[in-house]
């Protein structure tokens, strides 16, 4: 119900930079401490000694699963795997028509369209053990999802689901069709892990708006992959990559690095909106891009260094590190994944950290409806006769 | 870049209630005043005097057409209301698999699949000229997309637009297959142009999170029909005609309403988080079922008089009367549209306000990246071995 403190303007720093918008338990990101965790738990050491499905549990019940309760969990997920047939039948047509904008905008289309044929009711009029069921389904699909347009998009037929296999595995087999490297099993696994939540980022809170209106599951996950996809947000790992190559050799880093820093462009890959320390993720995919070693490993680290002490020397004081994207572009090409899947593969984990904030949001009923400030000419102007 | 200033938390009301965002030039709402308006010019007096095309060169161009660029622009505009064939092609099966949760899902997966196929490129990538041929084939694209999926829904062929006919005309052509009768369609003009935007909403804020983070066009309609697809934002033009419908009789008014008012439940159709006075579209759309007469609009405009008198009395100083969804379901019953297509009509006027918030939105590449409060238990707990 109304209240009248609407109408008085509240002013803010631009993009709601520190606005606490609700009270959350999902997790929690000290950027002064170069810190994360999901529900208590460090972030980061989940990545080191957990399962994805382990994770997945702690998100969607609030705590880590007991030995029972992972088998359960790990087979009730694994067996959501399979698309539904209609989904199933229309994929090659979306992967056709999603060709010239990449797997990601293939997956908003048909989680929209899978949502709307399960006949999804609004979060506000479902009890919270079918919203569950609801979020539970969506995420297990949307690895399979996002291989079978990635391989339909190579003119490849898609690789069903195993349920024999854990997440991580079952992602990495659908995108070849053979069984993965442990080693980059386990790889992937602690960067999907690492990459699940981290606070309320854009794609986060658009998930969160629209939930607030009560609108269904499907149509919360479309627009959050849609925030995703923009390049100020999870548009950059293949980016940073990309840096690399172009830069090519350690010799050429600091004239490269340099003339760009120089000309007022941003190195991508480096700089991030809340850490002012080192970004935790960054050390660990760093580690884990060591454990591989080998030239881009080597060259990266240069790099890091080089562009590390440029940044200090030309912008003091910023504290400008290497971000998520710098390392996790390193190791998922050291597992063999296609830049274009870079960024489907961080949503294939993130997917988790939106439903569990959806879930969350579900059980707050109120809408989220901010204002704008008129700054044109001033009104009414008289509407002059056609 | 980041600022320092990102790390420290600022208290906000719930839900945003008052919280500017950002500036725009795009209009502005006047809760206290009862009053609204696009770009300097009132909503309700474009809706007595201008056109539909009138409003969205307006809304995209900043200024009202003269008379040659009324012409271009209706032309132009009309030429972009056909599908590509790619789209065409899929709609039947989008109609079936959308067809539990209605066109709206149906939309939301079409437009999301046509952005793609176009190969929609990241907003802060592309100059003004392509952002803006881009909304106008979207917003072109939606009457036709809805009304399609709408009748194949039903059985029924789509009925292929008419670019002779003007926006609104073309739209119920297209719905029914028959010329519409002109007051039906100067009915549903008025209402279609008072609906285009309204301030800093749920759907229109969606868009434009999504934008700042520098997605395509796609990415964005995509959220904001989410958004709009909630209850609390949407959903509610046939739920206030469903109230008609349960009291029935203007006899049965007042124990109807005193019962679920003492109940605590809201009435559909009264209330709004702005307006503190009678909401200006409302008056407008009851002038203009006034018109058309009958027995649904006296009924109507007896419960609108005592529902207001009984709010008054159990809820003193509330200030609620009815709102734009009251008098919409009349209107849009009154011009023969079915309930189901009553909030995706709202959705084919809206769409050109969403569009032209997210190209205002595109010219200040800033990500919009709030805050939430951990209220957890503390972190961190030691991660258990498993």
């Amino acid at each position: 119900m109304p209240t009248r403190e609407t109408n008085a303007p509240i002013a803010v720093p631009r993009g709601l930079a520190g606005v606490v918008v609700t009270d959350t338990r999902v997790g929690d990101v000290r950027g002064r401490e170069g810190f994360y965790h999901y529900r208590q738990y460090s972030a980061v050491e989940l990545a080191r000694t957990r399962t994805f499905e382990d994770v997945w549990h702690l998100m969607f019940h609030g705590e880590l699963p007991d030995a029972e309760g992972r088998a359960a969990f790990a087979a009730e997920t694994a067996a959501l795997r399979r698309l539904p047939a209609d989904v199933e039948d229309v994929l090659p047509a979306l992967a056709r028509s999603s060709a010239p904008s990449g797997p990601l905008a293939g997956l908003r289309t048909a989680l929209s369209m899978m949502g709307a044929s399960a006949g999804l009711r609004p979060l506000y009029d479902i009890d919270p053990a079918r919203r569950r069921a609801e979020a539970l389904a969506a995420c297990a699909a949307v690895p399979t999802l996002l291989t079978a347009l990635h391989r339909l998009g190579q003119g490849l037929p898609p690789v069903p689901p195993r349920e024999d296999l854990p997440y991580a595995a079952n992602y990495l087999y659908m995108l070849t069709g053979a069984e993965p490297e442990p080693r980059q099993v386990r790889a992937i696994e602690r960067y999907l892990i690492s990459t699940v939540d981290h606070g309320f980022n854009a794609s986060t809170f658009t998930a969160r708006v629209i939930a607030s209106t009560g609108a269904d599951l499907a149509a919360c996950l479309v627009g959050a992959i849609g925030a995703l996809s923009g390049p100020l947000h999870g548009g950059a790992p293949s980016r940073a990559l990309d840096t690399l190559d172009a830069i090519g050799t350690a010799d050429r880093i600091d004239s490269w690095v340099r003339e760009r820093v120089l000309a007022g462009e941003r190195i991508m890959g480096f700089g991030h909106a809340v850490y002012r320390t080192e970004d935790p993720r960054s050390r660990m995919l760093r580690e884990i891009a060591e454990e591989f070693g080998g030239p881009l490993v080597t060259l990266a680290t240069q790099v890091e260094q080089r562009v590390e002490a440029i940044l200090a020397e030309l912008k003091p004081g910023r504290e400008l590190h290497t971000n998520v994207e710098f390392y996790a572009g390193v190791v998922m090409e050291l597992c063999g994944l296609p830049r274009a899947m870079f960024t489907p593969t961080f949503c294939a984990a993130r997917v988790v950290g939106w439903s569990a904030n959806i879930l969350e949001q579900a059980e707050d009923p109120k809408i989220i409806r901010p204002a704008a400030r008129y700054v044109g000419p001033p009104p009414p102007q008289p509407v002059p006769m056609p």
